[in-house]
């Protein structure tokens, strides 16, 4: 790894608080903040401040430790029934992030465990498990690195769309960490940047973290992406993903879907990127994923600037499904799922 | 039509003053501007002032009228040739827009003829042909509407790119011409516009225009297209072109491409409007129409807040080519097109 990949860290617990960078401020300020109570965690994953399925698994366990530590009841089962009021509360913060609740549901079940334990003692515990869910995540991306890095060559060109990078989860990325290994190796890859609308993650964030290791990364806008394609230059697509249901399909940021319609069409493959924890075989199809929609400020107004007409109709989905049939590999951290997706994505928690 | 539609005008001549509604402005501030030199008119192209393949056609055909009216010669050979110099100032100001060259030629073209008029006469005749070319434009706008709704019927929901409307043509527009008739016809029609990265000529402008008008619009980001066809509620896409080639493959604001793939995808009629003055017989196939491409400061910085690393690499066309394969009918002034487009095109000019 690069040195300079080694000092970006979306969320860190040092001396014992909780600072993140501030994604929102990016690409133009790198501003980390520190938040100190469980509304300000909320806050930040609401409002984007800390993104990307895996981090935010990560500043929700520190968060519900935050709440945990200042539970004031020594009392055991009034402290367990605080901790999942809080915990419910930082579900909410956003509806599609199954790493949200896998991170919460981790944290409380680490904390029923623990009857024999004194409630001082549990918080300890919960620190100890938000660690782990950080370091664990990071050795995850690795991993997913590694496996990716299986389905590419050196020279080869690939398009990233919205931030599955190290922004995104505890270090290297998820879609991203192969890039990152190969130009670790020495390869010579080269990266199409989605800028992603309405929020440019791709823009502010993909481009500035891949830049600053010294990734070759060109940015384009989401409708150039069926240009490049027919030109012939892109040899894959890697993205990350929100939640894999049981089927393979997958939501991930809005746009995804068409540039996995479009892949197709230019018989280029198309690569899902991330965790286990971001598959959920209760969830059986793409169907029964919730879709956030957000404020239609996003669009009208992302750029400083209002870009539509006042009260004009906006429809703001986040995220899409993409149906199994479009993928080509998912590339998790225990090994590559091809199709069958069912078999194989239930053969990685056996 | 609607009475408050008639109003706008994108490109007027009054008064013996050249007008144009600054469609950078838009919707924020409905602002007109007075155009008094051909360098002024030059700008306004360049600079997206005056947009859309008709317009431009329209406000290059005054520009060259008022450089024509400016030059002190009395010599009809030294008259052309000024007129000339003049005229390939202008057309260099957008090297897509094939309605560019064409309204420049026809302008030379009438001053070839008046030979044995004095310089005089003929700058009045200039002043009438580039009236006949505003005016034929609007006539044509209908037609093409009037064709369009042949293809439409009451209660559908249509998807539009770009701005193909009435502030890139005389009036009424192209790709909207067929909406605006069918809302004056009491349809309920529906319209779903992409904002149209980068310069957002989709939020901006179609929105304004179609709401002004009582339309139905609803703005959705560009790569959200895929997601709402694949909900079942498009049933139709219409937009407009730059320039048709010979076998009917289309230059259109670059993401046409990419909409058209999805519109195959999801068995979706994918309709081209535009004026015969698009269709350029001359240009065989897609591949022999230059890509105009932007400075990339349209997407890093487009609307007041920089949204990328400085430094970036970015790759910025203006078009992209949709193959006639893709596309279900090309609607004209004359008549619908349908495959084998090589025929039909050229049957229009017999």
């Amino acid at each position: 790894m690069t040195s300079t990949l080694e000092k970006i860290q979306s969320v860190k617990y040092e001396h014992d608080k909780l600072i993140i960078l501030d994604q929102t401020k990016l690409p133009m300020e790198t501003f980390y903040t520190k938040l100190d109570t469980i509304e300000d965690v909320w806050d930040a994953i609401f409002h984007l401040k800390v993104r990307g399925a895996p981090a935010i698994g990560i500043a929700a366990a520190y968060g519900l430790y935050i709440a945990a530590r200042d539970i004031e009841s020594d009392n055991y089962e009034e402290f367990c029934m605080k901790l999942k009021k809080h915990s419910s509360y930082l579900a909410s913060s956003r509806p599609t992030a199954v790493n949200l609740f896998w991170a919460l549901n981790r944290m409380e079940a680490r904390a029923m465990e623990c009857r024999d334990k004194s409630v001082s003692e549990i918080k300890v515990i919960l620190l100890t498990e938000a660690h782990n869910i950080r370091n664990e995540d990071e050795a995850m991306c690795i991993a997913i690195g590694e496996n990716g890095l299986k389905l590419l060559a050196n020279g080869m060109t690939v398009l990233t769309h919205c931030n599955a990078g190290g922004l995104a989860t505890a270090q290297y990325g998820t879609a991203l960490a192969p890039l990152y290994l190969a130009k670790d190796r020495g390869w010579d890859i080269k990266v199409y940047a989605d800028e992603t609308r309405p929020l440019l993650q791709g823009a502010r964030l993909t481009t500035w973290e891949l830049s600053r290791s010294g990734v070759d990364v060109t940015l384009i806008c989401d409708n150039m992406a069926a240009m490049v394609m027919k030109k012939g230059i892109i040899d894959a697509v890697i993205v990350g993903c929100d939640r894999v249901a049981a089927n393979g399909d997958t939501a991930n940021k809005i746009g995804t879907y068409g540039l996995a319609v479009l892949a197709k069409a230019h018989n280029i493959p198309f690569y899902i990127a991330g965790p286990t924890s971001t598959i959920d075989l209760k969830t059986l199809r793409g169907e029964d994923i919730p879709i956030e929609e957000r404020h239609e400020d996003e669009i009208t107004c992302a750029f400083g600037k209002r870009t539509a007409p006042e009260g004009i109709k906006v429809y703001n989905p986040a995220f899409d499904v993409t149906p199994h049939q479009l993928i080509t590999a998912i590339i998790t951290e225990k090994g590559i799922v091809t199709a069958p997706f069912d078999e194989g994505l239930k053969g990685l928690f056996e």
